[in-house]
């Protein structure tokens, strides 16, 4: 049976100032209304013979991860939490490990969770032909047919045919300059790499093993240790620590003898930047792409995003980048938008947060949003999801007025528990002991005015927490 | 004596999105920390003998002219409010029967309040010659000499010598094409026609009786008719409105035998676009112009303005213009930017009010800014300055909650008044007479939380209000 495996493990700040730490490209909804994680799991489950997908990511993506499930109605194979980044050959083995608890002849669709995939028919076809290729034991890597000398990517030589669709790899080679990938191009049998990957999962293991022990041992020792965390499997830390970082091309692909590829042409992009997005975009006679509330005055071949309650105009620009966002604006040349990254490193460089975090930020019970902020006061807005609820807490230096704008609210303050309704306020003073809570079936918001002398997120003592915070 | 009077009545877009109907550009802050109208008022206090000056603004703006003398302690001469726009030569007309009634021999120096004039002592210099020619019955335009061949100014070409400073004026005319321009710039003898003049006031309306005598009975009509209003001269509308429309270039100093000129080189600028104020701006080695919290990687010849709370970062880009608000962004080349009619056409067209207020609105008694929206409630952000007094008002569909976060407020509702401090609320059942006070020495500063269906700004009943807007 064939269990994809989605590697949702980047923390991507190429597309900044849209991408943030806390929320990859992969969670965002940058081609049509799913996330690229979201399309990437439908995509999968649509596969003949697909098992539930099993989920490889961050632990401070679990909850979003969980939440995009839900949102599509898929459910979960299994979601994997790498207490720290080791890179994919270690993510893989985890899976792999995984899968086999379940089924002892799992084969793995591996696919990285923000690529997109345009022609899905042309990839299913390849993903039959690969699967025959994996029960002959072959590890099987999806070449992508160039169609221009791209000198981002690694590329794969094909060698001796194996059956109609598929090949011996013949050589991994490393992303060309121009004229060696022109010269690819013209010689034919080079493909690029996509990072997609089909095989038996004990052949995974058994490669590993013979060339990246340990990595195998690393991973097994995590698994081992690997504890359930709500619908959550917390990877061991210590063990998981002790693994090389390492990719699957470097440890296995390009030592195994077993490595195939199967060529496909379906309108894969990796979105791996502001650019490639515009390039794949549906785009107007004009050569631009707008999203939100855009007014254009002579304006060509430009990515412009406009951000919730906020207007962009432009006038008499070409091959732009305008992305927009609650706290943070990119202006940039096209071609030169893989220089966010020095924008991200002056960021932190300045400890700043506009590379961790939107305004907005998500919580396994919902969101916040800063909305204004003063010498001695802050003002959120807050929506709890039905049936969530906030950690039982208190604060040291700031006390909390509650205004309910939509929903019914359950109100803990010290010994009193009572319910809030639209229009109805409360408050809560400095050091009570409080919670908030959705009961309903509808999200509850509400607009929360802080007032005092310290009001930093950390400024919380936690005594209960459904999410394991406390 | 010399009676400076400012002409404030332009509502100009051009510096939009930070210049807006209720707040055009004499009113901003764009280069220091005064704004144009009181830098303009400044340097006119700091000529010899001069008077407390003149004010002539749109109805709309009077709190603002108001506040902004408050702020740089420059006692008012007067504040004429037109009940609606006649151009100049009719609002000069109304400040010369205004300061005539104070000063039988009243001299005018009149100044648009959206220039900028770097030297002020070749400016004084200029304005002593004028005032000497003025004693001699000659109405006096200044001329600014040209640095370059600009095509959107008219001209002045000089004619017979008046004493060491003057000429009289052989002609005016129209803004030149660019040939035309360099023409006038190689042959010497003209002036930029700056739209500043100094004349005696009876000279002015002798002269103006006798090529506009409509205009001129207009104005007298108007101003006999006027209003006291607080500290404002609210001029007959219906009188003024009677009134031809035209400049004071047209209706007097192009048919009149007394027109002279001097000729100043003040670093005069009239701010008529952005990319004039990048080219009056300090700039950085790259010829950037930064405001606000802006992260640039090889950036040239921009200007960025960034808003409170948000950054924008550019990358590879050059001669730009980028300028954030709270609602809207503009990002134009700088050589298009005339071209922001375009966009405050569209806005005009669409029904949409970013042309006409900030997200920020000024009101008598202070500000109120919509932090945030949803279907059935609102978040402002609310300043009372002190002494001020919200009216006493009552609304059909909203309920209110508020919750002092700075200051003391006095709140009235229905038979009750009571303070509220700060981290205090209160709320205000729908239907409920109140009203917000500030009687405090420190501005108030609240969130207000309104509920209901409705949460327009025309649901409002005022009942009194110290504004005089029941």
């Amino acid at each position: 049976m064939l269990h994809p495996v989605i590697l949702s493990g980047g923390s991507g700040t190429r597309l900044w100032p849209l991408s943030r730490q806390n929320q990859p490209k992969q969670f965002l909804a940058l081609v049509g209304d799913h996330s690229l994680y979201q399309e990437t799991v439908l995509r999968a489950s649509r596969l003949p013979d697909a098992q539930a997908p099993v989920t490889v990511c961050a632990d401070e993506h679990r909850f979003m991860v969980g939440e995009q499930l839900q949102g599509i109605g898929v459910p979960s194979g299994g979601i994997l939490l790498e207490p720290l980044a080791r890179s994919t050959a270690p993510a893989i083995a985890l899976a792999a490990l995984h899968v086999l608890a379940k089924d002892a002849d799992a084969t793995m669709l591996v696919m990285p969770a923000d690529h997109l995939i345009d022609d899905a028919d042309a990839f299913g076809a390849a993903v039959e032909a690969a699967a025959a290729l994996a029960r002959e034991g072959w590890l099987v890597t999806f070449g992508i047919t160039p169609d221009y000398p791209e000198t981002g990517y690694g590329y794969i030589l094909r060698g001796a045919a194996l059956g109609e669709a598929g090949y011996r790899v013949a050589r991994f080679v490393e992303k060309p300059d121009l004229a060696t990938a022109e010269r690819y191009l013209a010689e034919g049998g080079y493909a690029w790499n996509s990072g997609m990957f089909l095989f038996r999962a004990q052949a995974y293991l058994d490669e590993l093993g013979r060339h990246a022990p340990a990595i195998l041992g690393a991973a097994r020792a995590a698994y081992a240790a690997a504890e359930a965390d709500l619908d959550f499997t917390r990877i061991g830390r210590e063990a998981f620590a002790a693994s090389p970082s390492d990719s699957i091309d470097y440890a296995v692909m390009e030592k195994t003898d077993r490595a195939a590829v199967v060529p496909v042409s379906c309108g894969w992009s990796d979105i791996g930047s502001w650019s490639s997005l515009w390039s794949v975009a549906e785009r107007d006679d004009g050569g631009n792409r707008y999203e939100g509330d855009v007014i254009a005055v002579d304006t060509r071949d430009s990515l412009v995003r406009a951000s919730e309650r906020r207007m962009i105009a432009t006038i008499g620009v070409e091959d732009l980048v305008i992305v927009d966002t609650a706290d943070a604006t990119l202006v940039a040349r096209k071609d030169r938008v893989q220089d966010v990254k020095a924008v991200v490193d002056r960021l932190k460089a300045a400890g700043r947060s506009e590379h961790l975090f939107h305004r907005k930020v998500y919580r396994p019970w919902g969101s916040y949003d800063s909305i204004a902020v003063g010498p001695r006061f802050q003002v959120k807005r807050i929506v709890v999801k039905p049936g969530a609820a906030l950690s039982l807490q208190k604060h040291a230096h700031r006390a909390e007025h509650w205004i309910v704008v939509s929903g019914v609210a359950e109100v803990t303050c010290d010994d009193k528990v009572f319910e809030l309704r639209e229009n109805q306020s409360t408050y809560i003073p400095l050091g009570s002991v409080h919670r908030l809570r959705n009961r309903g079936s509808e999200p509850v918001e509400l607009i929360e005015v802080q007032s005092g002398s310290y009001l930093g997120e950390d400024d919380i003592v936690r005594l209960e927490d459904v999410y394991g915070r406390s």
